[in-house]
């Protein structure tokens, strides 16, 4: 079998995007590697070539998604705090239609029960939690230090927001709560992003007036 | 097989009690008859005689464990929303230590990934997590009316705070993110509870005097 780093960069990219195309229409439970060369531009001993085994391929998969959201956001315009918490927000919200995303979704909850049982997801997904954390945490962080968001801890306030979306993610997919992620989107701007404000804390917005500054 | 109604009540209770011990001992996705029957002080037969499969037990008991939360916030001795919301969010708590009760969790998330292809498990699923929104969304309502809750849409609020404690429980059995249930629980309180309380809102608060009423 080929580690990572033999894998061609284009090839790579690739047959990742094949399983993630794959995921998307399948769900994991029944994943086939047929399913991924189905997905696969190029040839199937291609495939076999760079992964001896499905479980291979998915945990090259995992290790692919880390830091996907970041990479999103380092991609934005703005280095503003506040719309940049926006921004990650809106990233976890599955619209009505999207079932691609819905199904993908579903693939990486299941995934996340089987990996308690399977150290090398387990860890995987692990890093993968823990750098979505670390994302929103570092945002709110900067919006703390640029005097935007009040003084909270911002390790436990990423974590609390992330998962809170993640919750809202598997009660959408796992029992058709439609909507369910957009409004956890709008429960978290209106308790968590406006409690975070420092403005918005001025006593003059609570008064009914305008703010002050 | 045996309807519901035709168990009687002790019985019941007794394999009821019975299921989620062995859930809480062996997780959902191995669970064998043989495992409840272990849990069971009375004879297998007299199991079997009841449901026929594990999955007829399994439905039975979701149907048993809907409401759970709500009964025993009915039991608590205060009428106050805002210690019944407090009640309410630490029933989601699992502390270290408390390995039962997060094999438990893991059980029913696993339950929740199976029951997106299983329509009967799907829609009794669906009325339980309703159920848990439904108790919040009253405890909020409540509060609303009594004046010591600002007015936000209970319903979606309700749903908030039941989503983001699902959401730091599954981070906390699949991951092992220690502790997580108890920092979410701390975060709600600091952003949502906080933000609730309509003397919290006072703006005497914000500009650090003491509250006006």
């Amino acid at each position: 079998m080929a580690t990572e780093v033999d894998v061609q960069p284009d090839t790579h990219e690739e047959i990742m995007g094949a399983t993630y195309r794959a995921l998307c229409k399948h769900g994991y439970a029944h994943l086939t590697m047929q399913d991924i060369a189905d997905e696969f531009d190029k040839s199937r001993s291609l495939l076999h070539y760079h992964y001896d085994t499905k479980e291979e391929l998915l945990l090259a998969f995992v290790d692919n998604i880390v830091g996907y959201i970041g990479d999103r956001l380092a991609e934005s315009e703005t280095e503003e705090p506040l719309e940049r918490l926006e921004e990650y927000v809106d990233r976890f919200v599955i619209e009505p239609g999207e079932e691609d995303r819905e199904t993908f979704a579903l693939a990486l909850l299941e995934l996340r029960v089987q990996a308690v049982h399977n150290e090398a997801f387990r860890e995987r997904l692990a890093t993968h939690y823990e750098t979505n954390v670390q994302t929103v945490a570092d945002i709110v962080a900067d919006g703390i230090e640029a005097g935007v968001f009040r003084e909270v801890d911002p390790d436990a306030t990423g974590e609390a927001i992330y998962t809170a979306l993640v919750g809202a993610r598997m009660y959408q997919v796992t029992l058709g709560a439609e909507r369910a992620s957009r409004r956890m989107r709008d429960r978290l701007a209106e308790f968590v992003v406006d409690d975070l404000l420092t403005d918005g804390r001025e006593p003059a917005d609570y008064a009914g007036n305008g703010p002050e500054n």
